[in-house]
């Protein structure tokens, strides 16, 4: 991997605002706004005084499995999506993992590092970045790939991933963004009938967590023991289990399919306008953010920072060729309207 | 490695206390007693409302830095030392580790997962656990021993462990405990002189905070290169880097000083009753806990507990033969003298 590759492997959103300078309106991270809550950060607080404890995983891991339907050993805990990562890449015997792109790329990354040549399935702007049948090559043992994808925004069928399971494949589904889409539909998350599926979750994003570190893995018991080996002692912190408990209780499922209604109005209205201003939206979008094919995106970045919006560069995604590319988080509508004023001034039409 | 003697090297405090029902008077977590205190309480929750954020560890290793006269290029935050002993077994080029014993055994069982075959030295009670010249073997290529050592106590002269450094050799000095030693005797932290030295750093324990999941490493910039590599995205969370950067600040560090000066006072208290009770202890000890000969000791731990008082066993630890060793963690004077009691009357002579 050459260096300026490996560089653009791990450009994240956070380094979009926080290299922007100070008190840019944030378009760039996936995380909703105003999170998170304030009966969530109640409960942290709470659990501050426990903290001498060394963390006592048991309690969360029993609420995730049971808020999926699963038995507690298909279930482990980690420090976030990105530590899950570390561990399938380190933990599973594969010799030729495939990821498909574009999508977030801390997954190859971390293939990468292990030690792994990592090949590539590029789904194309024509095809709609959707999977089409035969893509996937027949010998990979490990196939990787988003639902909804980050940063296409496409939620592809549950059917169409669920025919890339088969036995001697591990088939790693990345449902990070799943809880923003109503229903959860085309989820995996919760299946035992599909040999080598992995659905890793996330409670970043629609919870505000993103520096708490929690996620977790939801798979076969002996991919779970395994992956649990390669983890260091007590992984999750005190604070991060009270989460991920709290997270996936009755009241906060409710008020994430709540947000994920409002985040889809919301969207209508980004796409609406970034369609008045003429330009193309991948979809139909179904995450909170959405892939535009912005016309001399650098500048138009650049120019969106200057006016204080902080946008996800789209051109450090492997699949997104040419200056072509701009990710923009859903946000409320009177912040997306100012975003839009400032996209038509930048563009030339405002 | 046998799944009993694996099944022992994961034995840790925390289950005594935790698999030993409610109520226990804990004195088998070497954990300080009412911590974390209020003031980083409160720190912590105001850390709070900013969680939507990824976390940016930058303040924190400028601060841990600055804190041992190092650059940032020498110091790694981790998710607590258990992750940074994973990270040392999976990211360096090791032929031959050793590990000194009796001592904290997530070092060994960190490298045994990550496919070495691990060495071991074995210090003597008639040496009185001590370090003596020739104990290494020359070839070992990864040295790791603990500065006070758990669970001995025993603090090595600096000068005996820089005797252990030289080029092609990483030694790693777990100082774990080092902030409670009264002027930081004998630490390595802040040494750029010695070939090859890794001091490894925890704020669980002065600090309460082992629920939170924080420490960090101290090296040469190569090998914190390399260990950086070898971790998740955002490995520390940001409620983690608020703490390292507050627990190094000057009146943190004043306090930890006065608490190590307290815990001295304690422990005196500590090691006569044990004397006076006709136990032998192991020292001088130097850590916030001690290590007891005690005849018997399956069956007067079985009946400490049966009177409310959790101590941790010390057959688990390579090198501590026989039913015949006790760790018990530094107490205040009044819990001390109640544990006395009862360990009196456990014995016969109460």
């Amino acid at each position: 991997m050459r260096t300026d590759e490996a560089g653009a492997l791990r450009h994240h959103g956070d380094a979009e605002v926080r290299d922007g300078g100070p008190g840019l309106v944030d378009l760039a991270v996936n995380v909703r706004a105003d999170t998170p809550p304030a009966w969530l950060r109640a409960r942290l607080a709470a659990s501050l005084t426990g903290l001498a404890a060394y963390p006592d995983g048991r309690a969360a891991r029993a609420a995730v499995a049971a808020r999926h339907g699963l038995p507690v050993e298909r279930v482990l805990l980690t420090a976030g999506a990105a530590e899950a990562f570390v561990l399938l890449a380190r933990a599973l015997e594969v010799r030729r993992p495939v990821v498909v792109h574009p999508q977030f790329t801390e997954p190859e990354a971390a293939l990468r590092d292990a030690g792994h040549e990592v090949g590539r399935v590029l789904l194309r702007e024509a095809d709609g970045f959707r999977l089409l049948p035969g893509a996937v090559p027949e010998d990979a043992d490990l196939v990787v790939l988003g639902n909804p994808t980050n940063p296409t925004s496409v939620l592809h069928p549950s059917a169409a991933l669920a025919r890339l399971a088969r036995p001697g494949r591990t088939l790693v589904v990345d449902e990070a963004f799943m809880d923003a889409v109503p229903g959860e539909a085309e989820a995996l998350a919760g299946r035992t009938d599909l040999p080598g599926l992995v659905v890793l979750r996330s409670l970043t994003k629609t919870w505000g967590l993103a520096g708490l570190r929690v996620g977790y893995v939801l798979a076969a018991p002996d991919t779970i023991r395994a992956l649990e080996r390669a983890q260091p002692l007590w992984p999750v912190s005190t604070p991060a289990l009270v989460a991920a408990e709290a997270c996936v209780s009755p009241g906060a499922l409710a008020e994430a399919e709540r947000a994920a209604r409002a985040t889809a109005a919301d969207r209508a209205v980004l796409v609406e306008g970034l369609r008045e201003a003429g330009l193309t939206v991948v979809g139909p979008p179904r995450a909170p953010f959405v892939l535009a094919r912005v016309p001399e995106a650098a500048r138009v970045r650049r120019e969106l920072r200057a006016l204080g919006f902080a946008v996800r560069r789209g051109d450090t995604f492997p699949g997104l060729t040419g200056d072509a590319w701009l990710r923009l988080a859903v946000r409320d509508r009177g912040t997306t309207e100012a975003f839009l004023k400032a996209l038509r001034a930048v563009r030339g039409g405002g």
